[in-house]
């Protein structure tokens, strides 16, 4: 098997040991020129002209069919734009649509909590019954009956990695005659995903965690080809309608996956999103889960073997998590700031999760073995109790 | 009175008068240094830590204010995010919320279609009997009754470049108890605004125009700061949440602007618009009003005096006009494309508009005289006619 590492392709700060691409990707080092060449010869130089001659209007839909490779999403119906919480608002208002006469958004308590947020805020918005209910996420498939509109979750757990059988929880949606939404947040690019054929109705994502896209980078939205010409976009903006440039009064929605797309483009942020996906060429999804894998079951039976106080938080069988290990310890906030100040970035999450999350193509076997000697030592010797280290360092 | 004149601040390719700035802003010089600075020594080396050290999260509401002080909004009532088209949404929504019994939206056909649009999708997913009313805008005032939940305009038509009496219109509208919201996409940055003493609600608008910051920038959202503890957000994203990072399932509006955030902010995007908004300091609004009106002046005058093809299809009054100027031509796309093939770029508007941006911050008198010089040369000649001008070459 080739392996998927390749961190010369990255900008690695000399001494870190980054366990939290999973909360934002570092810089893949044909960034900066790119981005460098937006700004300066693309924007400096062409001014208006880029929209058309350097492709700026075209790149959403573009960009799109490269993230779609890396979740098995056909050409056409991946667009990238705006961000995470408002893709799900758009899939959720348009899932709504299908299902008129139903009520419920059923979720569960591991989905990210903007994405129950958004859904909330469309429910009160709508102001006609609408329900977002949240239930066990390990139990989730009882509680789809024929009231649920729309099944939304996000298959990888933010917090423990736990994942949801996506092809399984569809099945039991579709049978119930609920549309279901998949956030892929923590899978693109960490996981192999066969969007289309789960046959999910929408699916959406952020570019920033395993993507790399860098700070902000734009959100994807899939839209299952057969829904493409009568899916109703909610978001009904212009660089979605069928001929922006004539500035009629009415809208009309674009042919394909066009309609889903809202307002202008964030352009530089497009460009470093470009730059960073040129890293996934010649990656294998199955490849980089083999080494995922790998190294996830290298650091719990290393943790488990040096650090006897911290608890796996993450589903035992590599088979049921994604891209990231979680443990629990009690001081886990102090803990994971000391860990921080040694140079192995992982991050915390309430109540008591230490979180790691594990990228092949700029970790290895030998960044693992160093994290879990810095843990050892900060658990083992009480070190997270040190004044030193008691900075408040939030990150997300 | 000082000159604002700064062209030694942009990025002005040579051999190019740019008299679009009201479509997209020039390059300002000090945009290529901080963007690379975010991306190399902020992203690249802070990797997650940048949310904080470098103050990535607190940036939309501190650039909220550097824009608030352009139109005239209180510190603390204005943030930065997403795009125009959305904060339409967003703002529409919020205010259709402070009006439970009402179901007119009213606008006008000289606004900008996206805003037409979103609200039209809005009204379409509430699917509660309301109704886009799009009226003539010489008359809107004459459309505001008591079934008017909301009146939504921008402020400078974006064809012709006609002004709007935001106050006048803004007291009409309360007095049939109507929210107001102001789109000042053609205004910030171009003329004078005092936000708050127009007393209107809700007010958008984009920061890649005569706010410079880029392709794609984000927009703005004002709130009048006396509902800012109790407007409805509608689109209820984390990070307009009371707080983000306990990742709470229940959404709590956070405090004042911050509950307008929706998601994680395009920190490149963001880094450009904080550099080109440095162009500003020093800049009285008034001055550039003055050399604003003065250019235009020039910019008709001569054109009338030389160029008796065109036809002036602005208000003739400098006081009822932003700071474009447009001239009907029945050829006007051919003929703008000559224009533009020698170095003036304007640009073409649906039927017949020929349309040009005043700049003054780097447009002055000589800018304007050699314009008009190829205007003359195009129409006077019949050069829109020659073969090889006629490329399509579609401009925002």
């Amino acid at each position: 098997m080739p392996s998927v590492l390749r961190k010369e392709m990255f900008h690695l700060p000399e001494g870190i040991i980054y366990l939290d691409g999973n909360s934002l990707g570092p810089l893949p080092k044909a960034v900066p020129e790119k981005v460098a060449h937006m700004v300066q010869a693309q924007w400096g130089e062409m001014l208006i002209k880029g929209w058309n001659t350097a492709g700026w209007m075209a790149q959403p839909g573009r960009l799109g069919d490269r993230v779609g490779q890396l979740i098995g999403a056909p050409e056409g119906s991946v667009v990238l734009g705006d961000t995470l919480s408002l893709k799900v608002f758009q899939a959720v208002a348009a899932a709504l649509k299908m299902r008129p006469g139903r009520r419920v958004i059923l979720s569960d308590t591991g989905n990210f909590p903007t994405d129950l947020y958004m859904a909330d805020g469309l429910a009160k918005l709508l102001d006609d019954g609408y329900e977002v209910r949240v239930e066990d996420p390990l139990h989730i498939a009882d509680f789809i009956d024929e009231s649920v509109a729309v099944v939304m979750l996000t298959q990888v757990d933010y917090r423990t990695g736990r994942l949801h059988d996506m092809d399984a929880i569809t099945k039991i949606a579709h049978a119930k005659g609920a549309v279901m939404i998949w956030d892929l947040a923590h899978s693109a690019g960490a996981i192999p995903v066969d969007i289309a054929a789960s046959e999910c109705e929408l699916a959406i994502g952020c570019t920033y965690k395993y993507l790399n896209g860098g700070p902000g980078a734009p959100a994807f939205i899939y839209v299952r080809p057969d829904l493409l010409d009568t899916i109703e976009p909610a978001l009904a903006g212009w660089l979605g309608h069928d001929a922006p440039f004539a500035f009629d009064l009415d809208y009309r929605p674009g042919a394909g996956i066009e309609r889903m797309r809202v307002g202008t483009p964030p352009v530089i942020q497009m460009a470093s999103l470009e730059a960073a996906l040129q890293v996934w060429d010649g990656v294998a999804m199955a490849d980089l889960r083999a080494e995922s894998v790998a190294l996830q079951e290298q650091f719990i039976a290393q943790i488990e073997a040096r650090v006897p106080g911290l608890t796996l938080a993450s589903p035992r069988d590599p088979n049921a998590r994604g891209s990231q290990v979680s443990f629990s310890f009690p001081e886990g906030y102090a803990a994971m700031q000391a860990v921080i100040a040694r140079g192995v970035i992982g991050d915390f999450r309430a109540p008591d999760i230490m979180r790691f999350g594990f990228t092949p193509l700029y970790i290895d076997a030998a960044d693992v073995r160093a994290a879990v000697d810095h843990i050892a030592a900060v658990i083992n010797e009480n070190l997270w109790d040190d004044p030193q280290y008691k900075v408040r360092n939030r990150v997300t």
